[in-house]
Order: structure tokens, then sequence, then C-alpha cells
């Protein structure tokens, strides 16, 4: 270790104490990856383990006066790789910040350190018959990570995604100051909104010290209903009638033939189609409804039963609470089934959602084209299409994205509806995204982060 | 007029044609304010009224070669003078980009030009029976306006405000360049939000020139409850509880005695209260409900009449369609009440729901120590507290303003929640708001503005 390397090593063990700061060998490899499958793993050269947000902040004007590149860790649960770190760099990891630091019923709100998990929230909140309804599908994931990368989930479709759940924020600077966005409140008109540029922005800006989120009445009835359809396209069609039917589902996805096959298999699901169904299905479309009460959730199941079956499936599945869970459940292990059976990477494009079936086609006449295969499924209500790419040669598969990442921008949509560019996907956003855009957000990353420190590599 | 402008001139001319141009004594005396009621108005240099995008860009960079201040003008409905311009500055009329281009039903989301108006865009979309949720106050006010404001209004409570509406832009940078943001999608993880970067940003780092915005099935049954209260802080207390019931109000407003008093003599509204209980009565909360289905909303407002009870109402009254209609919209009018009345200011600040009555009982003593005068009403669901102000010394005004402002803050409030900075309120800010904050927006502006022409004096 050279003198450099020590001198930073003495400064941030300043910050964060000596039991905070790991090096060396110190440094375990779950630190060096998320789950993200493209790429290595990279081990940092410190991770710091601070304990409040002044330590944040220290941290950050030590590594800008020492130019070292800095990234941020919550439970590495990213698919992008936007908490790999840099060689050499400094991981600031917030597990030692993990506290639930408030419930505000009054104002239905959660005050949260960044490294609390989206389970533990759940759990609090629900003491208080409250919900914090952002499930990327990932309960280990932090609340800090869900900021970094604005993540979605199932419930966006009612509920929103990260970005509308935030209401304000404590952030460090790269430049070493503390800052207050937002707060507990839902207008709000005085100056630039710097919650929203912080949220999405994977860690370039700025750091989440502290994460006010917005809670809703958790409600106590909810119905699944699955409805395998002949085709995508009729189940692609289905789905702006549904969500204009003013029925507000809370979940609305789509699983094909294969990926319902694999997750089936994979979590040894028995949902009870029969058959002659299960054989002529292409692909199913998964309907959750929810209601504060039995009467009203029992209407709305009748009524959206009706409706699937007028727009065209074979048949619809009301799922009893066990089978409905573990269905929900295997759709949010799709990724580890899709690891599982060897993808070499997983994507999340988003497109208008009436133009779904348009882009699947041209995704799949792409892959063919490629001699690759892509299978999926996907947030139908919100466009959100994920879809595991199997192609091993790197460089066909870089094509392949590219292609495909040009063909959902050409519908008007973009290469990342909710796991980010991080590390896997930023060159693929630099080709392709307009260079009047680039240079701006440059310009406004540098607005925060003049040395450029935060997260070199991610984003831009 | 001076060489340096008349070469300006010819250049605005040159993009957006001679008629196109208003100069001297073409301009009219309503171009030179807005429905701020502080400060006088101002007659700007040159009236462009583009006809498209590439005009705004055109515009813009020629306003940045010759340094000429460039303020963006919607139907001038605002009330922070944000639309006031610069003494001979340009001013960008949006008046002739007032187009309504496509309600795409599949995606439910209009797009439309920045100068079209809440009117016409609600006429348009009830066609087919979809809606813009936005609704503050005032029809007239054009689409691109609330962008640049982030215009809330009284369905905020349930649809939240234009930043929650807005899906995507088309923007003319200060450079000259167009970009599109965002998109017919509500998912979005790639780059910078700079979608939300620019709405609220009151015309000072892009102009809008395209706005795409989500819209909701319009329901077809509403109700309005309103439930006069002994006093505010029994108000301040039910509001949270009827947030938390689960039944989703669309509007949860308050109106205290004086404003109702005023609001029904001057709109000539009778609710049909019974004498002693408008004696009674310190205060009225105003709940609208809607549905899809009218069983559910009578339910809805069984429920809610049972829990206004709980909570202290003196009484509860649903009021049938005209004088729900009449209430409504009067309340809406009480900012011309205020006037009409000869306040001096009217201000919108915002704290936490349930920090409401403190505020109020602050704002209250501080105006009497000032020898002022406060009244108000309020978006209660939201937080958000409007104040006619009555203070004829701007002296005195000035200070209590101030007070009351950080008196907002210290709760975790803001200055403004819908109207925006603008010019009247831009000095406060500065005041009151962290200076780091305050650095890091000059510098955000300056990525966007190199030049500083976009609406200086507002906002920083």
């Amino acid at each position: 270790m050279g003198t450099v390397e020590t001198d930073a090593a003495r400064r941030f063990a300043d910050i964060v104490g000596a039991t905070g700061l790991l090096t060396g060998d110190q440094i375990g490899p779950d630190y060096a990856h998320d789950e993200a499958l493209v790429g290595t793993p990279v081990l940092p050269g410190y991770v710091a383990r601070p304990e409040n947000a002044e330590q944040v902040a220290a941290l950050l004007a030590a590594a800008t006066a020492a130019k070292i590149p800095v990234t941020a860790r919550g439970s590495g649960t990213g698919m992008s790789a936007g908490a790999r770190p840099c060689p050499g760099g400094l991981l600031i990891s917030f597990e030692r910040m993990a506290a639930i630091l408030e419930i505000d019923t009054e104002n239905q709100v959660a005050v949260v350190q960044p490294g609390v998990t989206l389970a533990d929230l759940d759990a609090a909140t629900a003491d208080v018959g409250l919900m914090y309804t952002v499930f990327p599908g990932e309960l280990s994931a932090s609340v800090g990570g869900n900021v970094g990368t604005n993540a979605g989930g199932m419930r966006a479709v009612k509920y929103g995604v990260t970005r509308h759940n935030v209401l304000g924020l404590q952030a460090a600077l790269p430049t070493g100051e503390l800052i207050r966005t937002g707060g507990r409140i839902t207008k709000l008109s005085t100056g630039y909104d710097l919650t929203q540029l912080i949220i999405g922005s994977e860690g370039t800006c700025a750091l989440a010290t502290e994460v006010t989120v917005r809670l809703y009445p958790r409600l106590g009835h909810s119905a699944t209903l699955l409805a395998p359809f002949p085709d995508l396209p009729a189940i692609m069609r289905a789905v702006p009638s549904v969500v204009r039917s003013g029925v507000d589902p809370v979940i609305l996805e789509y699983v094909d033939k294969l990926t319902l096959a694999a997750i089936s298999y994979s979590q040894n699901l028995n949902l009870g189609i029969p058959d002659e169904v299960r054989e002529t299905a292409e692909a199913h479309l998964v309907v959750g409804v929810e209601n504060r009460d039995r009467e009203r959730l029992d209407g709305d199941v009748t009524m959206l039963g009706e409706l699937l079956g007028e727009l065209g499936a074979l048949d619809v599945y009301v799922l009893e609470g066990n089978s409905a869970h573990a269905l929900i459940e295997a759709r949010e292990k799709a990724f580890w089934t899709a690891k599982a059976a060897g993808a070499h990477d997983v994507i999340d494009v988003v497109v208008p959602r009436a133009s779904m079936h348009r882009f699947l086609t041209a995704a799949q006449e792409l892959a063919q084209g490629a001699g690759a295969g892509v299978v999926g499924c996907g947030h139908a209500g919100d466009g959100n299409v994920h879809l595991a790419v199997f192609c091993a040669d790197d460089e066909v598969r870089h094509r392949l994205l590219h292609d495909i990442f040009a063909a959902a921008m050409d519908l008007g949509g973009a290469i990342s509806g909710e796991h980010g560019l991080g590390r896997v996907k930023t060159e693929h956003f630099l080709e392709l995204e307009d260079p009047a855009k680039i240079a701006l957000m440059r310009r406004i990353k540098e607005a925060f982060d003049p040395a450029g420190i935060l997260n070199p590599g991610v984003l831009l």
C-alpha cells in the first residue's frame, strides 16, 4: 500500500473510526458486486461504514480532496452494477445506517436511514395500518439503493415508483455539505426539485443520508386473477382496457408461456390450470386488485373477470391466498429463474404500454437475427418489459442490446424503466441518447460534483 | 430605439415573422403583468409569439447571443409575477402554440402545446371519458404556465400536482437546442430526470414547447360534503383521519368563517346552513369524493358523514349538484374575493398537514404583532395554506411575510406550495433558504443557461 493510499485510509478512519473502515484483506467479496449478470466483480480500495449523515459528508469531502472515486452501496441487490466499485475506490456501505427514525401516522410518512430494507419498513408500517408501496421484487433491497435507481416494481401501476413516493431527502454533496430537500409535504413550488434530481441519479450527484417516504393506508382485502390468453397481442390489446376500466389494478403483469413454465417448475408452483388451456395459452395476464371493503373487492373481481373474458382471455382463475402469493413471489423471482437458466443478461426496457407488442415483436426478430433468444415477463400496466437475453458472445450481445434499446427508443421508450444504467448499460445510453441531453446532464453532474468523484463510469 | 434594440427586433422578426413580433406601442398592457398583487407592471421591449418549437429555440439562441433577458408567458394567471417581464426584455407569449396535438386513449396521455388552456384540455378529454386532473382554480391557465410553477389546486390531495401528472416534455434550451424528456411512460430510470427539473423552475432553466400529460378515467359520480366545525384545531385534527380512512377524497379544503362569509356574500352563495350553526362554526371542512359507481359513492358519503361527526363536526351537509358546484367555484375564486376586499398580498405557504394548526396560530400571532390581518382557506389535505394578507405598509409587510415564511420552514414547510416564487417571493427565498442549496441551484441554473438570460430575478 503506497503512501497516498495510507493517507486516505487514515483520513477515512478518522471519520468513521477504526472499526468503520475496511481495507485490503478485510474487504469481503460481497462488496465487489451487486446482482448484475454482466461484468466481473471489482474490489474497492476502502469500504467505509458510516454511522450518521455527518460522517457521510466528511467522507465525501475527504474523497473530493484526494480525488478518490466513491460508490454507494445499499444491500447490493441492484441489477446494473451501479454499486460495483471502482478499482482502488471508496465504497460507502450504508449497513450501519439502517434505522427507521420515525413513522408519522398524522402526515403518513416514514423517515428512514438509507440502509433500511424494504422488509423492515414493511413490517414497521404494517403495525400501524400503513404501507410503503414500492415493492421492486427484492425485499432485502435498501431504501437508499431504491432512491439511487428510482426502483419500481409491480405495484407501480397503481402507486407509482420510488420517485412518486419519496417526498424528501437529506443528502450529502460531494463538496461536503449536507442539504435537506422536500419534506413531509406533497406540494412544493419553492426552487428546483433537488429531491427528484437526486432520485435515479445512481449515486452520481449526491448521496441520500435520510429519506422521507410517503405511506398509504394498507387495504385489508386483495385478490389475484390469472388470465391465460391465446397470444401476446391479445394481452397487449387488453391492458389499456383494464387500466381504463377504473378498477385501479395494483398489479398488472404479463408472463409469457416459457417464463411461466420456468418459474412454475423452478418454484414448484401448481396453479391448477387445465392442460388444454395451458397448451393453448401463449401468455398470461396477472391482475391484482385490492380494496378496504370485502364486498367492493368481490364486485371488482366479478367485473374484471367479465372484462377479461370480453377481451379474449381463454379463462380467468381467481387465485386463492396461497397460490396467489406463490405466483406473485415466483414472478418476482423470475430474475433468479433466468439466472439459473443461464441467461447472459436481463434488461428492463420501458415503452408506452400500447406499444409493448410492437416492441416485443421487434425484439424477437432482432434476437432471431442475432442467433440469440429472449424470453420474458413484465409490468404490462407500465410498459416495462423484462427480458432474459440468451446470447453468449459479448460482442454479438452488445450489438443486439444496442438494437433492442434503439427499437424501444424509436417507440418513445427508454433503455431502463427501473433497474438504472449502472456500469452495464451506460455505454448504450451514451451511444443512443441525444448528445445535447448528455452534454446537459454532464453540466448538471458537474454542478453537484466538480471533482467528478461520484460513481465515475455510471450514467455518464 | 437604439441600434442594438433594432438589431434584436430584426433578428426576432426574422424568426417569428413580422406579425409574430410586437414592439413599442404594439405591446398591450396585459403583457406587463400577471395576477400577482404586489409590484407594478413592467412593459417588455419585445413580445414574440412563436408558432412552433423551432421558433422558440431560435428566439432563445438569439436572446443568448444578444444577452437579452427572456420571460415566458402562458395565460398570465400566475400569482407570483413569474411572468412579469424584465424592462426591455423579450417576452415569449405562447398564445399561438395552443393546440391539443393528440389524445392517446391507449396510453392515457394527452400531448399538448404549452399555450393550451386547462378549460380546452378538460373539454377535449371529457369527450373520451378521460381527465387531466390538475385544477389550480383558474381554468384559463395554460398547461405551460402550470409546468413553470408546478401548479397544484384542489384535486392534488388525490391526484397530485403538475409534477405528478406531466410525463414528458419537449423543451427549448437557452443555448438553442430542443430536447425531449420522458415520454408516454410512468417508469423511467435512464439518466437524470430533466422533466422534473424543468417543472417548477419558473422559466429559469428551459422553456417547455410540448407537454405530455397523464390522463385518468373520468369518474361518473361525485359528491361534496360541507362540515362546520367549532374551531380550526378540530378541523386540523380531523384531516389526517379523513386521509387515513381510505375513502380517498378528491377534495379536502378548509375555509375559515370570515372567508366563507366573504365568498358566500360576494358570490351570492346560499348553502342552507342554519343560523345557529353558522354562528357557532369557526371554520368549515369541504370534502369531495368521487366514484365510478353510484352505490359505492353513496356508501362513501355515509361513511364520511359518520366519521366527520365522530371527529367533532357540528353537522354535515351533503351539497346537491348546484350548491356543491357553487361552493367549489366560490372557493376557487377566493383569491378574487381577497383581492376585491383589498388584500395586499396572497400567499400559499405549505406545511406538513398535521402542523397546519400550529402554523396558523403562529401566523395569526405574527400578524397581530405587526398590526396586520390574515384570513384564509386552504388545501387542508396537503397542508397548503392560502392566506390573504392585509397590511398596507410595504416594509412591515415584508418583515411579516419573512417571519411567516420562517415559521412555516421551522415546521418543515416551505414558502410556496403551488404559486411559485416569481418576482414577489424570490427575495424571501434567498434570505431564508440554506445557502448551500442556493449555491447548488445557481450552478444547476448555469448548466442550463450559461448566459443567464432566462427570467433573471426569478427564483434565484
